[in-house]
């Protein structure tokens, strides 16, 4: 049998790649002659970068950069596709995680490091750019990764507006004279898991901005200033941000993206898939073993499994995921071409436990799971 | 696809019948137009009396007898081939359950209640017994039972010894003088799921004496009255019952039917599944689903999941368990026909939790597993 082993990370446990592995042994174990692929997937968040690389054969280069904060980080850029595709992951310069718990502040969080990292990769001759967007610290429109390539944001008495959302408010006139001119050569991918658009109910500031740090007065001051934004990039640009799909991933730097790039919008599932040839690697298997931490119906939005299972049904191959926890929701799923979806957790457990066994007992369901299929099978 | 349902029950929180109606409902789900055949199994412990009179189509008599600690307690027998053959469920006289654990004093509690039971089915007429032996709160060697029935046990100055496993040293003397006639006339199958021996290191004593209630101390006064016991067996009957296999069943109660009775030992589910009708109900099947509340190493020793699998394996139909906890050992279960093994646990919770919701996440599990293997037939 040809088993296709294509995970997304145990978000806190296990990476793509060791996710992998673990499944790979359980499939083993059931069926010890089995032909097995690993293609360790990302859904455009973090890991996106590692799986890219990975899956394209390509490399990473470090570089230090403006922090989330203003403080110095080192983040570190993928180059594949021969040395002219560049692979950003946005959180390793402007990312939450970069930012301990109790300084979290999305007035002043900035983009400005997403932005050095793109100018680096011009430098380095890049033309092609797939910017992974999960994970981020900021809900600043993408204004500091503008500022970073060269876009002057001024207010009204035509002084550089300060980094962070907070100041959005305060740009009364966008300055492109010193934009960076190797963009407009330049094709960019945009990989997102979300679909919020800019502002409202469903925009970026009011469903993510509470993970960020954000109580309910900064909400209303971050919100007003991104509406205050979407009005000035209209303005400038023709192009209305407020409600548009997609716009508001990553505190709203993807309508950055979308208004001042020429970039498209993709599924990041569907770009790591793309770029570790799936398509091809599922041709002629018997089953897809796919998963990640958690699995319910937010899952059908986007999520690693379900592309998986949407493109291992275009093939007729049946999709199996395996997943930390399986909330709620996962009838949807079905209907996508995922089979059945199966938690990892042996037996009563508290979560601590579960995670830090995590890779022996995704193993041990990985072979539970292939014997029931295999038995199917027979 | 025609799918058999043969579940025990998951202690503490479904009957058998109760799990396999949750995992017919999720089979159901995945399969909707399955045809499926409900078998609630049990192994010789509690539930069993309920497993065979539904599986024989019988019926159940309540009676009052003598509790384990002396106490009134309402118990019943069940009949079934047409009214011939009684189905007692030790546990209901002489059981664990009938003592609040405060209470429970193995030097005391007395087996003449499940000695009762057999008198009223031999006055129903019964001749043919099967007689179930788990969950018992006695550690007396049968002796209450026997004196239920007629067996004098005579103490050095010829009184009858007061009941309980902590007087067992004091008999000197069987008299067999008003031992039930009928008993000779009648069949005996002991439906045990353990093998311990009557006495030793893995005796009913050692074994099984702490879960009674019995302390380091109490545990060395029943072993010394138990061997004390074995040997008056002995000389009596000429049967040794130290060292066999399955005599110390039942604090030993398996070891008097052994020596007093015209009795038979026999795995538990065996018994059931010959009365469900198993084999027949398996031709054709295109799987099997089992499980129990806990399934490890300890289920090939004789557990419902394992009988299953083992006919099921005899039949060429695969078998698949469900478990609320999977331990540790489940690989050997494997070569015994069981395919696959899986908990029903979604996510990492407590074990109240689970057991709280254990219909539906087994009715989830279900659902799950049998996409799973549906997804391997195509």
């Amino acid at each position: 049998m040809k088993i296709v082993i294509a995970p997304d990370k145990f978000k806190g446990s296990l990476t793509a790649d060791e996710a992998a592995a673990a499944i790979e042994r359980g499939v083993r174990r059931a069926v010890p002659d089995a032909d097995t692929i690993r293609i360790p997937v990302a859904d455009g968040g973090e890991g996106t970068l590692d799986s890219l690389v990975a899956a394209a054969g390509g490399s990473k280069t470090p570089v230090a950069v403006t922090g989330p904060l203003g403080e110095p980080v080192t983040a570190e850029y993928g180059v594949i596709g021969g040395g002219r595709t560049a692979v950003i992951e946005m959180a390793l310069a402007s990312g939450l995680l970069l930012v301990p718990a109790e300084q979290r502040d999305p007035l002043r969080a900035t983009t400005y490091g997403t932005g050095e990292l793109i100018r680096h990769a011009l430098d380095a001759g890049c033309r092609e750019f797939i910017i992974a967007l999960g994970g981020s610290a900021t809900n600043d429109g993408g204004a500091g990764m503008l500022q970073a390539l060269g876009m002057k944001l001024l207010g009204a008495e035509g002084q550089s507006v300060p980094p962070g959302g907070g100041q959005l408010g305060r740009i009364a006139k966008i300055d492109a004279a010193q934009w960076d001119k190797r963009i407009a050569e330049s094709a960019f991918t945009i990989a997102a898991d979300v679909q919020n658009p800019f502002i409202g109910a469903e925009g970026a500031t009011r469903v993510f901005g509470p993970q960020k740090g954000a109580g309910p007065a900064v909400i209303e001051q971050l919100e007003q200033a991104m509406s205050s934004w979407a009005d000035r990039i209209a303005e400038a640009t023709g192009m209305r941000l407020h409600d548009k799909p997609g716009a508001g991933a990553a505190g709203g730097l993807s309508g950055a993206f979308l208004a001042f790039f020429p970039a498209r919008m993709r599924r990041g599932i569907d770009v790591v898939m793309e770029q570790a040839g799936v398509s091809r690697l599922l041709q002629g298997a018997d089953l897809v073993l796919t998963g990640e931490g958690r699995i319910d119906g937010q899952t059908a939005g986007g999520k690693a499994p379900l592309g998986i299972a949407q493109e291992a049904k275009r093939q007729g191959v049946p999709a199996i995921a395996l997943a930390g926890a399986v909330g709620d929701g996962v009838a949807a799923l079905h209907a996508h071409g995922l089979c059945s979806v199966h938690s990892i957790a042996s037996s009563p457990m508290p979560a601590e436990e579960a995670m830090a066994s995590a890779a022996q007992l995704l193993e041990q369901a990985a072979e539970q799971i292939m014997r029931a299929f295999a038995c199917g099978r027979r």
